[in-house]
């Protein structure tokens, strides 16, 4: 692991920090972190592996687990579950398709599970909720809604409301898109570290170790979807280079799955063409291949 | 497995054939044949297992070996690995990607690799090296082509056409649209038993079984690619039910791999509305909870 | 006039009014009225003439006027001059151009050029600016906003809020969103009866009678976009069969000009399928041919 | 005239001839050509009125008016009437037609129309019929095919032939591809000088001058296809521009009609960024300016 960071650190491409909002776009792109926890429960870090960061779409892969919980299949009726062939925040294929996102994953599928957590209640108790998730799943209370990251996502975020009212004007949004949105916003804008966030994915690895939040058949579904859909429109990459199951986010964070071995989470805020962090793929196309964790 | 033959064929449901050529459209669609190949090399089939049928689609996974056997990653510079989020034929998305198909397994990326493969030569000694790789893989020299078939899809291959004209306008053809159609549709028309493509498939699972003709580098690699795109637009889907690499064809079979544990065929000629057999998804989705062979 | 009225009645299929909000869809379809202004300034009418209907998209006819007024050709940055390929409320093909749309007569173009009129200022003034400039076109002061229609447009608007957002994701709106859309949705509601709206319609056939409101090349202009743009994708079909500009809404009016000859206001509440008059467009071909008033 | 096309000279930028075929591409930019035909049947011509240039699209006008008088109003059946909002030979929206091409003017439309001309017969028995009407309607039998144009437009006609196959697919072409598509590459490489175009537009005019090859209403209609869609996408901004109907191609040439009034030939063959001819584009707007000529 140590020996990978000093690896990783050696090339000095490093990608570019997303942009849209300031707080993303001011970070130092040159930080890298790691963390393993493997089934028996040890955790494995290097690197800048207690640096909090927004953790952004990766927070997808709780909500989808929330809201699957909440309202079990029929949340499918909503979304689709197909990788999205367009462009992460693409209007277009929505359009397309009726107004039924492709998959929980891309923003306007992530945007309809966040609203069918919500279900009339008010932001804050979905957010409550929320975030009592993933520090159940993480086994710490120290993680927090970066307010002053909500609150420039909200003022950026005319792409995300387009969304929203699209969605509403399909009949595919139960409450109102300010709601719905701000909530979002606010759950995307959760920090952590990649000690807190590999622990917080060890339910998905379904092993012994960590808290038993979902049944081993939906662990498994959630896998199958970050493999499909995961990594945007490099999720085919991603599978085909690194081939495990992986959730990332434009702060630079990969949630990835090794099922029955290993939860990592990768930080690096410099991101690849697709999005996603270019040092963090890296990292983990490397540390899948040297210890054969490939599920394929 | 006889039990599962027997469970599918009292649900009276069993899909639609293909219908743009006649030699698929006639087929009686009540028929069913599984054959499961162990990494110990044993055979257990079920069904029809000796009835050939056409395995269209599913030879791309072969094509697609050979392929990269040849031109090696150079391969990837004509065509992506991402999943395609249209319908399996459109020419939209292709458009839409300046000529360059978005994977090996949709038509459009399916005749670039068999472009590939023709490289100049006669399509008759392109057919004969698939034809080998074929038979190699599955220790059987009684595979054979359909003339009937292959005249067919010729004569009704209008898309097809289209789409190689479209790949020659952007400069992504390297021999003339007729030839390496002529060769496209040839090896579509391959006929097999569900027990001759669960042997030509045990290479996948990169075992102790069968003749050895790839790295397992670039098995997993294909494995991932049958995971992410190997359905058309059911990709999501399958790996969301199903959770194994497959690789279905408009004739009704399938092509699923468990890495390192099993080889399986399926065939049943009615359809979903993705274009993928119904039955044999069914089946496989059945085999694979009760086998806990879900790689997720 | 009266013989078309007649004739036009006895055919018992009025078409069906626009449906999105209320006000508009419990309208009684079996409604019509013309007025025809010519040159020398006599009105001529038949049918319901002085009965007032929602204008809607008719009035971006009068705020592209106004917006030129402002801004000249500087528009033409924000906003293109071709037919739209899709249906008028697409977004598609905003995200296709980048945000620039089509032209100013869909409903994302007729947004821009609402921003542009609003330009800082309170929504009520901006109102007032084009209310004014409508009476003043049309020689009265009885012309109105009907708040219970804007109302209605602003619950039920999520498609143009979607639009809004999405423009000004793509940095081309100036206010905010709702402002602009408060200034839209409150100058589609404004009634007006046919004779009203014929003699607002004067300044475009650019003759002797009524006031002067462009250059005669700005009007021109203005009624070479009605042709190519006004009747959304039925744009082609009314300049192949009526051959006179025009601009059509979804309350059922539709303002048409002969350069230099008449300004002509039709009503018929029910629509054909590309969302215009169906009678109303019924009776300008009958009159256009009858009266040899193609422009080509 | 001689004015004109003075100060048209004395603007250095002369645009880029089309590159798709040799032929075309090493065409000499900088020449201009001008020819009027007046209601009294008087010729004015400026510049190189006596050369030749390839017609290409501009014979749609020719076909589209053959077609018709051959299959009447039965042909828009096969083709619609609408502007097309994308690239003039975009295959994207036929599909998203149904394999209706939006209009006879954009390729997919033309290659349906000369099928329609086509009708089983022979190529060369269609193309008589072709040619004798130009030559009919130009009073001259000096008009011939180029057969070097036509030849390199078919071994350069990949995304021609994926068109004509992709219609076939939808059964929207009556004849083999390569018999439909044999006859529009050589209409379209029908040869001609300004004078001879402008001499055969005259029937457009449907003045007292020329030979009387369509009906009123027919011509008026056609007229009124040509402002709607007779520049590709940059249709609206010639409309927007100039003001009169009108029909480009490739090779540089424009075919524009005052009716009643005149008959206009203007050909240059460096190209705008819509692939109209640039110098003609700005000799029709100064022309049209000049003699008050814009139908609106």
């Amino acid at each position: 692991m140590s020996e990978l960071d000093a690896d990783l650190r050696t090339d000095a491409n490093w990608g570019t920090p997303a942009s849209y909002i300031p707080e993303l776009a001011r970070v130092d792109p040159a930080q890298f972190a790691i963390t393993v926890v493997t089934a028996d429960g040890k955790i494995h870090s290097a690197g800048d592996s207690d640096t909090r960061f927004s953790v952004q779409s990766v927070t997808k892969v709780f909500t989808l687990a929330i809201a699957l919980g909440r309202s079990g299949d029929q949340l499918w009726q909503r979304v689709s579950r197909e990788p999205s062939g367009l462009a992460f925040n693409s209007i277009v294929q929505l359009e397309h398709e009726g107004g039924r996102p492709r998959n929980p994953f891309i923003n306007a599928g992530a945007i309809v599970t966040t609203d069918e957590i919500l279900s009339g209640r008010a932001p804050r108790d979905a957010l409550a909720e929320i975030v009592q998730f993933i520090r159940t799943a993480a086994g710490s209370d120290d993680i927090h809604i970066n307010e002053a990251v909500a609150a420039s996502e909200t003022a950026h975020g005319h792409r995300n409301f387009a969304l929203a009212h699209f969605l509403a004007s399909f009949d595919n949004l139960k409450n109102a898109p300010e709601m719905t949105l701000g909530t979002y916003f606010h759950h995307c804008a959760l920090e952590m570290t990649t000690t807190q966030l590999a622990m917080a994915g060890r339910f998905l690895m379904d092993a012994a170790t960590g808290p038993r939040l979902l049944s081993t058949a939906r662990v498994r579904r959630l896998n199958a979807l970050m493999l499909t859909c995961g990594h945007y429109d490099g999720s085919g990459d991603f599978a085909y280079r690194v081939g495990i199951p992986g959730k990332s986010g434009v702060g630079g964070g990969i949630l990835a799955i090794v099922p029955g071995t290993a939860a990592i989470a990768v930080w690096s805020p410099g991101l690849n063409r697709y999005g996603n962090s270019l040092k963090g793929t890296e990292a983990l196309a490397t540390l899948a291949r040297k210890m054969n964790w490939s599920i394929f």
